[in-house]
């Protein structure tokens, strides 16, 4: 199978990213990617960076949204992993990862679990935590699990969805660095980010995908300077060995053949699930063993 | 605090294996390392190969070996990680870490709890499951998460050690190459071995230290060939980034500064236990969800 992550920059209005997204996808499809992933939030500039009640107006638009890209999904014939801004009801939004079918049908939704709230990361403010927990979306492509961004840090979603039956993790994310940071810092905080991703896919025997934003993003409330995204989407196979993965500054559409046999090999030459300890695993339901 | 992890090989004889591991100890203590760490079941070549009741006799020298190993820690005052063969009972057997304390009082026990079971590797033969649970063991050098060479494949017992206040994931090892393999799959096997301890350091946050056996052991009962320890004993910092390596061939002392203040530095920028959803984790208690 082969799958597109779109790597974008933000493009000074909502509307020409749209074009520019809805165009990428074209490409992509037109490259026989039968599964197409978006970047976290990829509609809009990344708000989040300052708490400003006004951005609540971007999660007007979550239905308009959501049937543009199920006529671009219909449009183009394939899956495709989109992540909005979801406003639920008056002071309810969510950070939404929705999937769309081939046929433009909404496969499927997942709220984005773990939020973060970090200087220029402030999604507490914005985002009520999912409750639809870790499950997989059905499409005709597979099982999708689909994560976001700050899930990323967490074994235990990626652990659920694996158990759950998904056949490959797919994280929209939207990270970056501060400018003022030294490269030294830089250098670890993005090979964390890629380290812990692929030690997913070992965990799990499984394909990870991860969709990163490029570009830099200013504070538009003049708090801090700003957000350099780091691109690096990559896709990691179920050996956590790196299969492709874009720069940290570039548009650009990444393709990825996946073999999803692959999964069922390696899972036979390392049968992690087989040996899990369930008895003892309380402790993880608790916050502190104190 | 200055660490030491002993790469080394067998011997031929249990006796010089001793002797030599004594030696690079005291070469350890000398050279001002407070924690030393041994390999997984580093007294005696790695019998787990093929299943043999004759070799159940190794176990019987468990009471010996912790004796020896006490003299040893308090001659040299070091903090020491070991690894053992634990007769507990006739026909009860476990993969046991000890450790002990540098006055040689023994500061707590570790029993393997994920235990393996592939060609070469026949230890659901030799181990029971430990049944003390993922605990750190309090040390005169800090709260040691112990665990063993197989549970590094587990985010649980990873995250379960952290929990519990845990400031240093610490896993004795005994894993290599078949020579039959090809380099694609040997470089993928040792990388993802290396990345998902990796990933359970930046989940964590705090250092994560490997020891590994080098050598290639011949496979007594002839069925395979025999098992070429890959070495590459390491330590990873709370970021995941990597601290000091080994190579894959040669005995050595590897030594390493750990700075502990820096895990609380790094989860203060990178406070994932502050987000965990663990009223949505149940799922983690089951084999699967189907």
């Amino acid at each position: 199978m082969k799958i597109a992550l779109i790597q974008q920059k933000f493009h000074a209005t909502k509307q020409t990213t749209l074009e520019t997204t809805a165009y990428m996808i074209k490409e992509a499809a037109q490259n026989g990617a039968e599964l197409v992933c978006l970047q976290e939030l990829h509609t809009n500039k990344y708000f989040c960076q300052s708490e400003n009640a006004n951005f609540f107006d971007l999660g007007e638009h979550f239905a308009d949204e959501v049937l543009y890209f199920s006529n671009v999904a219909k449009e183009n014939g394939v899956v495709l992993v989109t992540s909005l801004f979801e406003k639920r009801g008056a002071g309810l939004y969510h950070n939404t990862a929705v999937v769309f079918e081939k046929d433009g049908r909404v496969a499927g939704k997942y709220r984005k679990m773990h939020i973060p709230d970090d200087p220029g990361f402030y999604e507490k403010f914005y985002f009520t935590p999912g409750d639809m927990g870790f499950k997989p979306i059905e499409t005709s492509v597979g099982k999708l699990g689909v994560l976001v961004c700050w899930d990323q840090w967490y074994p235990e979603g990626a652990r659920l969805m694996a158990l759950s039956g998904a056949e490959i993790l797919i994280y929209p994310t939207a990270i970056g660095w501060f400018d003022g940071d030294s490269v030294e810092e830089k250098t670890r905080q993005l090979d964390a980010w890629i380290t812990i991703q692929r030690g997913h896919a070992v965990a799990n025997g499984l394909p990870v995908v991860a969709i990163n934003r490029v570009g830099f993003e200013k504070d538009c409330s003049g708090v801090l300077d700003g957000i350099r995204f780091w691109g690096n989407s990559f896709v990691a196979g179920p050996q956590g060995e790196m299969l492709i993965s874009g720069d940290n500054e570039n548009e650009e559409i990444i393709f990825c053949e996946i073999d999803k046999q692959r999964t069922e090999d390696v899972r036979r030459i390392w049968p992690f699930l087989r040996d899990r300890r369930i008895e003892c695993y309380d402790g993880l339901l608790k916050r502190y063993i104190d």
